[in-house]
């Protein structure tokens, strides 16, 4: 499967460049088509469960003004096939610092080379992790009833790393995914906030009682960890449930980037986001029915929450998440995840859990 | 030995709980002895690579005044004794929940239950991974000649986690790793400053062709991935290399914070500073060696510098370093890790690091 990927992208990347050559041999000015990268070219589709791109195009001709980064961005194609072809990986941050050696049409600062890469990733509708570029970030942690399958550097034979296998520490996830498998007899996959709440979890001996598989964040998830999620869903039919603090930062910034990406990457929602992906809690709900200790809400967090009841397409497609914000709204409070430790550490994995994944069709959606 | 620990520290509890209980017996005002936290309190020592106490305590008898933190310390005690004994941790944040249940006790604040759990931990000359608290933050990423033994949650057997066995992921280092033990034929530890470089180096077989341990700091490294190295440095006499950006933040903030620690934590730097720390680079010399893209200083790395060559008795210690920030400030440049990616990918796996290994005698101290 992970060869068919680099097949079909080096494809594209060869057909691009293959049009540029024969309009240069056949006397016309070469150009290039891109997806214009605005939201509006953005719709939210429900049924897909993120936006996607309207389908307007923008066509960059090769003219005295944009020579340069007409080079550039050719320059960067022959640049992911051949990573692709050596078998490794650039940081953008390496990506640029290769450019270095591109003469005139060396990058002045990252900005640029970041753009040049946005645009080749969307103009051959990919993402940059499949063009061989990753970020340098974190990409998550898991432990659970999963193994993933990957492939050893020096022997290149396929080896098996077995999540529910490390104690107390965890598997780290890779910044690129893309050429990952996965074999699991999970039941859910529970994606959290905290790295302490996860712990937690790991400690209570919790994935293995309810046979799931659980993800650390660490906050708003990157790029790697929502596609390892979004992967590991799709290709084992797991429903995905969210668990993070109980206030517009874990609803807004973790949940929603989670589940339906953001307006200005629309292009690449299609790999980042976890349509299936269910808000399991805390919810302002729990704040009542699990006693739980509050915190003001702050300025900050109010704002949040007015401006995404009134503009943000999401919100106002879910009455469920309506109700909650306001429900919220009206009680002044957040609450923390780490909060149900007012019971005892072990109650969130021995009661709260247990009784939220009985109704789980009741989970915000 | 993980064992060994357990008992001393609940040996320590029960002898201060002891004291205070023979002293209300003897109709004597009960009291606890803490040291001094303050720079006042604290001297550079250079035989043992890093600040320590100087011995001044404050005494802490119980009066109208103190009794609400009397209580609390002897609560948190005694939260750690339970802790310890049912083999759980405790999140910062959740012993401040639990406290929620101690009445007029109870924490207004998580400032308040931090600044009680640091005055046990000073108490009792450990550190609070010991007492089975832990921060909520990550502890690295490894990969490497190096199994770690843990134990599994389930079985309670021990496990073996081969951390050159994970492909293009990692091992995440857990938040507390007292009880971990390791086994290792690895000649030395590169601790290095981003992802990015961690997975340039797993990509290009690096651990396996040197037999080394690749620890991923993720930028000013915690206490668990600063306690993880000083661990493994020390039970198998390891040498620990240091390879950051060039720039104050690299030099200072991540280097000089592993090897000596800082100053306000003096109690705890006999856990986490790690002095067989040696720095290998990005130097300023390197950026001329090796013909390396600069970025001008900024005027806030112009001020660190000058800051720490005046006041940082670390810095003052090592006349190597002066001579070092000197040529920095003189080049006005600073220096990033994956600027030695002009010359490929590979340089930094195939040239750079080999040729400076064989010169580990000069490596900065």
């Amino acid at each position: 499967m992970a060869k068919n990927v680099q097949d079909k992208v080096i494809g594209r990347i060869c057909a691009e460049a293959g049009e540029v050559y024969a309009r240069i041999r056949a006397r016309k000015k070469p150009q290039m088509k891109l997806p214009l990268r605005s939201l509006a070219n953005v719709r939210y589709r429900p049924q897909a469960g993120h936006f996607q791109l309207r389908g307007k195009n923008k066509i960059r001709t090769l003219t005295v003004n944009t020579v340069k980064t007409f080079a550039q961005s050719l320059k960067m194609l022959a640049m992911s096939k051949e990573l692709i072809q050596t078998h490794r990986h650039s940081t953008k941050r390496e990506a640029y610092y290769q450019a270095y050696n591109w003469g005139e049409a060396a990058f002045a600062e990252q900005e640029e080379s970041d753009t040049v890469m946005d645009d080749i990733e969307a103009m051959l509708a990919t993402n940059r992790e499949q063009l061989h570029f990753r970020a340098d970030e974190h990409g998550g942690e898991v432990a659970g009833e999963l193994i993933v399958i990957d492939r050893d550097r020096r022997t290149k034979k396929l080896i098996e790393i077995d999540c529910a296998k490390f104690g107390s520490g965890a598997y780290s996830v890779p910044t690129v995914v893309e050429e990952l498998e996965f074999r699991t007899a999970a039941k859910f996959i529970l994606a959290v906030e905290t790295k302490g709440m996860f712990e937690r979890l790991v400690e209570e001996d919790f994935y293995d009682k309810h046979r799931c598989i659980l993800v650390s964040m660490g906050g708003v998830p990157s790029r790697a960890c929502r596609r390892f999620i979004r992967l590991l869903a799709d290709r084992h039919s797991l429903p995905v449930y969210v668990f993070t603090d109980g206030d517009p930062y874990g609803y807004f910034n973790i949940y929603r980037t989670l589940k339906v990406g953001s307006g200005n990457a629309a292009h690449l929602n299609d790999f980042f986001c976890v349509p299936q992906a269910r808000f399991l809690g805390v919810t302002p709900e729990d704040i009542i029915e699990y006693k739980l200790p509050t915190h003001p809400l702050k300025q900050v967090d109010i704002k949040r929450a007015h401006d995404a009841v009134k503009n943000d397409p999401f919100i106002q497609h879910y009455k469920p998440w309506q109700q909650a914000i306001e429900k919220m709204l009206k009680m002044g409070v957040r609450v923390e995840q780490q909060a149900l430790a007012k019971h005892g550490l072990e109650y969130v994995a021995k009661e709260y859990l247990p009784k939220k994944l009985k109704q789980a069709k009741n989970f915000l959606p």
